[in-house]
């Protein structure tokens, strides 16, 4: 691997500048300090692909105007325990909170609730707003659909999103978090192995005539593969269905806006809250925190350090970034410096 | 692999079989009628871990008093969108399909809906069961526990069940409908392979040690993995954690009563059911379906044939079944007869 320079930086200054550069391309102070703080926790537990590198592609949405500063979200309950959701070209991040928060007092009344988002672009990593649904003590899953990277089984063309599925649970002291990609490895992964000259782990990848590939510039040329074989394909098309279905939004190739800079966002998110004091039985809380120490201490195999319950490596992360700093490649810090002092100069003509 | 005697069957022979043999164990004929369409239902579509080769455990079960015929499930609306259903300790296709009836209209009025379900028992291949869902025009994802057999990611005992997840969505002509466990292998394949002398395929288990192994014996003494690594793990324990939160119900090595024949069920289901018309725009359907057989025509990689849509394998199965017959291993055949003559001589005595 080639060297990467590596700067290390407070999170309270990574945070102020994600804030200044969303502010000085027009965002309102409450959607660029909401963007911000997802792109930083974003950081902090070490998922860079969801972190202030995303400025680049969120300021050019901004000054193309497909991403619209000041969007207000239009929230109409369709039914009872529906709720749509018009984003206005907004923030995503925006219209999620805004969902979550409806979500959570509807879902206190009626046992479950749930939300189509249409129009509300990227909203990035999905575990700091499943934590905000568990913070109340319910249940939430998330789907969102994104531009097709992945080819069906059998398939070499993509035509799915990574199409990322989130559940939280409620657990002390602190909850269960999954938030994972139905994709067998990143696009911002083969991008960096691609620079960096890494080959890629073997069965991520197909090349452009369906052959499993090391290869990251054939894997460009190819698509991802979906993780876990057929059933992560049946799962990563299942997202794909439900989203569009129940957001009203675009399928597979038709999915663009969240990596371009000039079209708006046709994904869409589909958000469902339960809440587990409906089952009349709160105990259970208490039993599945239990369970989750159960399977930490579990007989593990050979060379097996520790085992882990999805979210305790993330919080792991971010304990660690919050006391020590987060790293960034100086390339990519020197770029976000740069897209703070051009907009300010900009600001001056 | 050693040869297996098969014997064709039809459908309607196998159909009546099952019902007869539930009949002469107590169950009422609606009980018998529902637990033997959905037993046949499985073998149509090669799935014969489902199948009748499931009465014999059914039987004792009924006949040691743990399943109880008879049996009327408790449904009780604890919030406006969520049912609490009490099985009863009855047959589980019973308690499912009362919930799916109850959800299917309310989720047509709230736009959402869900249940969960304890003491419902063992409610078998989860297709069935969202067709009636997706005949409705509805979108339904079911989660069910199990016993413990699958090991967390860096462990080396069975703490998890294999956990299956079924989401249905609404296509023309046909659903998508994605029946899928969340373990690498089912129990009944390792038992099968081990049988007829055959290895595992690589992956898919690991011995006492944690090691991985394609012995069927090892196997057996170690445990079964989650399909696709630690992202199928994390879902795995996800729907361990939801279905037991939701219907307050066991976890991990509690879940019993499915496999054994002396145990009432501890397992749980979660259901939940979503209205697409809530969002106002139902041409998504066709959409949804003109996606799907874009997938299904698109590019093929080197070998394959087809490239399927999570329901067509099993659906093409049931129509070769339903035309030439059902092939049933010969011993499994006069095993089911046995059970028939058995207990009709029993009766007598």
């Amino acid at each position: 691997m080639l060297g990467v320079f590596l700067i290390v930086v407070d999170a309270e200054r990574a945070r102020s500048l994600g804030e200044r550069v969303l502010g000085r391309y027009g965002a309102s102070a409450a959607e660029a300090r909401l963007q911000a703080d997802l792109l930083l926790e974003a950081d902090l537990r070490g998922r860079r692909s969801h972190g202030l590198q995303r400025l680049s592609v969120l300021t050019a949405r901004l000054e193309c105007g497909v991403l619209v500063a000041g969007a207000v979200p239009r929230l109409e309950w369709k039914a009872g325990s529906f709720l749509a959701v018009d984003g206005g070209d907004g923030f995503g991040v925006v219209a999620v909170r805004a969902a979550i928060e409806q979500l959570v007092l509807r879902a206190a009344d009626t046992g479950v609730a749930a939300a189509g988002i249409r129009r509300g672009g990227h909203i990035g990593m999905l575990a700091p707003h499943l934590e905000e649904i568990c913070g109340k003590g319910l249940v939430g899953f998330i789907m969102t659909t994104s531009e097709a990277l992945v080819h069906p089984t059998g398939g070499r063309t993509a035509l799915l999103g990574t199409n990322p599925i989130g559940i939280c649970v409620p657990a002390d002291p602190e909850p269960f978090v999954l938030d994972m990609s139905t994709a067998a490895i990143s696009a911002g992964e083969i991008l960096a192995r691609g620079q960096s000259g890494e080959a890629l782990p073997p069965g991520r990848c197909v090349d452009s005539h369906g052959n499993p590939t090391t290869d990251p510039e054939l894997a460009r040329a190819g698509a991802i593969s979906p993780f876990g074989g057929s059933k992560g394909y049946g799962l990563s098309l299942a997202v794909e269905l439900l989203v569009a279905l129940m957001s009203a939004t675009a399928l597979g190739t038709d999915v663009v806006g969240t990596l371009d800079t000039d079209s708006r966002a046709t994904k869409g998110d589909l958000v469902i809250v339960l809440d587990p004091d409906a089952v009349g039985q709160v105990a259970t809380v208490a039993a599945i925190s239990s369970y989750l120490d159960t399977i930490r201490a579990a007989p593990r195999a050979a060379g097996i350090d520790r085992i882990l319950i999805p979210g305790d490596r993330m919080r792991a992360e971010r304990a660690r970034s919050l006391r020590d700093g987060i790293r960034y490649p100086s390339a990519l810090w020197d770029s976000l410096l740069a897209l703070d002092d051009n907009r300010s100069a900009g600001a001056d003509d």
